[in-house]
């Protein structure tokens, strides 16, 4: 039993690079209870690829991506918050996007749907927010792609939220990250059955979508993990072609790439990774970050990264919390060493949990929530 | 007109996995003049791609691959040095290999090649250098998987040579390594051209090798410098698919397999490639590179890695310098900070030049070669 439910905007939504579409279906999941102020509600704005099914409840038990981080107890700690995740607009987990029915003419959208921003999905994700009755969130947190959407949130609403945690996210798209999406992107649009996006359950560019997930995977972890994880071990009965599958370490990145193929619509994973290339959150402002978010009301920010992570490395996290320091935002940056580079925060519970924690406790102090 | 002689060896080799041919072809250059003693000859095994036309000369003036560093008066020094360079055995560059022609079938080998080891490479270039005439090298110099052939040359032969220069390369490949070439190889090997081998010129899997070799270049070169280089500059007519070939990175990446799709052969892709995975030094010695390399009798190494090299990492050059000097061999070790990753020996002529042409002058003077 799913815990998601659909909010249903019965309104025009009009998409920043053009097109409208007459509404939307945002699927969303809470936890905790809001605060009769509506003063403890915390936005979790996601990466590419996870639903609004953050975390496991008593309606539905299921793990959810963030198990660890979000639930009673947890680090981000739904006895004192109200906690949001919204699938992000485009997506394929009962958001509209383009693997939803085109009304017009009863099929999937597919590459008809409009062409999606960021700022479209973070736009879309407040109309939740509205819905539910909160005025102001107290925070705002986004992972990855989340914290590109969450700085995107911040220029379209800067007084939005009152504190704000990046994690391992970027101001802006960098030329390695896109060369990586982009040729991500490339091997689903050669896969013979993209047909120009007019695949079917029966010609799925099911190939094109398993080398991509494994380029995702060889990006999202770090080569000391697997050095350590895997080494040279082999598999014990590797097949016989000679070129391939015979170290564990291929049939690791095999059965990540098995468990994705068929839970994600090519479609919407194009849509969502162009969305990222083209995200520059001080795109039109000569005087950059601080110059997109210089009305940004926020009153504290801990932004998080790790050494091991390439495709949002360091020195991005570096530049956020700089940019947001000369606002005069009192704003912590914490690189971890965990070991599993981009991902670490799906994965490492230890140093995520212990910093995550320790700035929702302090949250709640300043704001007197759950006491 | 090409300066490229071939060696033909009229006498069976045997694979190290199994199989044998009747003889080889090895093609291969020359520079620089051999001694009466045949003291000053230095061998250069390649990297996976390049061809034996290492550099220029007065019969072929078209640019080697390592222009900036083999001739006259340059880093080694073909004024003192006499330098040979083989095209590896299972290579397509006039070497035998998968794309030469099986003389029982009149057809290529392709995929009925033996199964190749770069142990195999090692064993076919010392049948050149002994039809030089060279009973032991003055210097044995390996880039990259090059670099993991003179490993495996010195292994067979401990005293080829009296001087080694190790240049981002490594010992064994790690998972990390292996992922990425195994991911490419499965780009090639699910191209519908690919046909288990049987393409042809008119169906050749293009996609595959381009998709391939994009992949490359993004593990051969580094984050920061494309930062630099390319930042968020866009393509100023570029294509109108919504999902790819916006930024210059991306046209970058497609020129760069453009050049490489024609000249390359698919089946001795994944042959050299599967055999860098294969691939470990010390395979078989519980005492590890020491106790494989223990017999090895140089007179002292050079170590060159890159800070930014992702595919054969800092660490890795750190394991083959300490086990030099665990045998008690006199070596150095150089990490340079080129911003050009595991490619930086290839185009960083001012850090390379000058590290490599110190390393050579003094083996010069020690061997008192052109005095």
């Amino acid at each position: 039993m799913s815990a998601t439910r659909i909010y249903q905007h019965d309104q025009p939504f009009r998409f920043r690079q053009g097109g409208e579409l007459p509404g939307l279906e945002l699927a969303f999941e809470t936890w905790g209870e809001l605060d009769a102020d509506a003063g403890n509600a915390v936005l979790v704005h996601t990466g590419l690829s996870p639903s609004a099914h953050a975390a496991s409840c008593p309606e539905d038990p299921e793990e959810g991506w963030w198990e660890f981080m979000v639930g009673p107890g947890k680090p981000i700690d739904t006895d004192r918050f109200f906690v949001i995740c919204v699938n992000s607009l485009g997506s394929c987990k009962g958001s509209t996007g383009p693997a939803s029915i085109n009304p017009a003419t009863g099929e999937p959208w597919r590459t008809d749907f409009p062409i999606l921003s960021l700022e479209d999905i973070a736009a879309a994700s407040q109309l939740v927010v509205k819905h539910l009755g909160i005025d102001r969130l107290c925070a705002l947190v986004g992972p990855s792609m989340g914290g590109m959407t969450a700085l995107a949130h911040l220029r379209q609403a800067p007084a939005a939220a009152k504190h704000f945690l990046s994690i391992s996210s970027a101001a802006r798209a960098e030329p390695f990250s896109i060369a990586i999406r982009s040729l991500q992107r490339e091997m689903v649009a050669t896969d013979p059955n993209w047909n120009d996006g007019h695949y079917t359950d029966q010609q799925w560019p099911e190939n094109g979508m398993r080398l991509a997930r494994k380029l995702g995977m060889v990006s999202y972890r770090s080569a000391i993990e697997w050095q350590d994880r895997f080494g040279r071990d082999q598999q014990s009965n590797y097949p016989e072609a000679w070129w391939g599958m015979r170290y564990e370490v291929e049939s690791y990145l095999e059965a990540a790439a098995q468990r994705f193929i068929g839970a994600f619509d090519p479609c919407s994973y194009l849509y969502l990774s162009s969305a990222m290339d083209r995200f520059d959150a001080s795109a039109g402002c000569d005087g950059g970050l601080t110059e997109a978010l210089a009305d940004t009301r926020l009153d504290s920010a801990l932004v998080i990264g790790v050494d091991t992570d390439v495709l949002f490395p360091a020195r991005q996290q570096g530049e956020i919390a700089k940019n947001l320091r000369a606002l005069g935002i009192d704003t912590r940056l914490e690189m971890l060493p965990s070991p599993q580079g981009h991902d670490a925060f799906l994965v490492d519970s230890d140093n995520f949990g212990s910093v995550v924690g320790g700035y929702f406790r302090a949250i709640a102090r300043r704001e007197q929530i759950g006491e």
